[in-house]
């Protein structure tokens, strides 16, 4: 019986690729790959697999979610993809690749809820999380030994409110998916004088990475709140 | 001028080295790696690097350092240990070897700090830390898209006592740094009814990995907690 593989490619570009990603990738007929991006398409993942391997035997397919708030269009999209992977694996293995870490805040882990669900065995492969790339950069020592490190979806916790206690207390923060209130936040860093603790990093591992720290924190320019999706923001306090 | 690369190897095993972490390697002409365990000697991280390419030509030097509470025991270790590196790097580019990532509860940190503050230039290569690879191992969608991911060092809360209110909190905890008190943490996990929502990996990526959830975690081995130093145990609620 064929395998699900929710394979993580790390942030972006092969670097960050694992030895044993590109192990299950080459065993694998067939790579699902999402296509994100708003104003132009883009399919990050699937670059750091084109870059590590040859994939021109293998059949490689896009496939685009809306990531839409209405529910039961998003189920659709999921049910679609479903029943083409349900195909795929009647061949052969079947990987999909995603950024990141699959276990993390990824579409990859409920897709393969989905298809396991349908009674296919699946398995995650991990990889290099976008905020340990974003703590390298820095050459962060992340905590000490006795503190602990939250990640925090940015966005909901702005929305919600929590984001005034969060910033308040002690320790280290991670903030990821803020796309749309990544201004907002770092407005609050700032309020709170915690600039000399906050580093940013926007695309990492991309060519056109930036970085972000202490008084830069204070004066980012526009750009980067209108990219902000690929932005993590680490407080040390 | 030469340069320090912490360089993480993630858990253990080169199926989760990065294609960038044996760029680096290959180019390093000096590798140091740790030396850890207690009863038996072990270099985890260095065994690795040798899975995954030749070092035969390369000067690999394992190190010991005590892990003592004793401060000016460890500041001395550490200090010799800089002084090793500084003589390397005078000849070329020198890595220093560390599982999981270098940026999370790494003793690579601390050192490339002091290597920094000789005049040094230090680049940390990010890896898979060992708790990706514990929640992939169980195929874990750790967090809602709303929700937070707690990292917490088990024995330092447990012997605050936070311990307690923590596990009363919502939202995903993983437990790391437990060597001495996960026997005592996972009493408390059961007798607040988590087992249910507990996932424990001890020695992920290891040939004899162990593990265990939901009913198995009322009924672990002793030997578990004997070798609780590599354990992740993960609670999602």
């Amino acid at each position: 019986m064929s395998t699900f593989f929710a394979v993580s490619t790390g942030p972006a570009g092969s670097d960050f690729l694992t030895l044993g990603a590109v192990k299950v990738l080459k065993n694998c007929g067939t790579i699902f790959y999402p296509i994100t991006g708003t104003s132009e398409e883009s399919h990050v993942a699937f670059d750091c697999v084109c870059e590590a391997l040859d994939v021109s035997k293998k059949k490689c397919i896009g496939v685009k979610f809306s990531m839409s708030p209405d529910k039961e269009k998003t189920q659709k999209e999921y049910d679609e993809f479903s029943l083409l992977v349900e195909n795929e694996l009647s061949e052969n293995d079947v990987a999909f690749v995603a950024i990141g870490d699959v276990s993390i805040y990824s579409t990859a882990a409920r897709l393969s809820k989905m298809i396991e669900n349908r009674g296919f065995g699946i398995k995650f492969i991990p990889g290099v999380t976008s905020f340990c790339a974003a703590a390298c950069e820095f050459a962060l020592d992340l905590a000490e030994r006795d503190e602990e490190i939250r990640i925090i979806p940015g966005d909901a916790y702005f929305k919600s409110g929590r984001i005034d206690s969060v910033l308040k207390e002690k320790g280290t923060k991670i903030f990821m998916k803020s796309p749309r209130h990544l201004k907002e936040i770092i407005q609050k860093v700032n309020e709170n004088n915690l600039s000399e603790k906050a580093f940013l990093v926007q695309g990492v591992g991309y060519d056109n990475q930036k970085t972000f720290s202490g008084e830069k924190i204070k004066n980012l320019p526009e750009e980067i709140f209108e990219k902000a999706y690929m932005s993590v923001l680490i407080l040390i306090s």
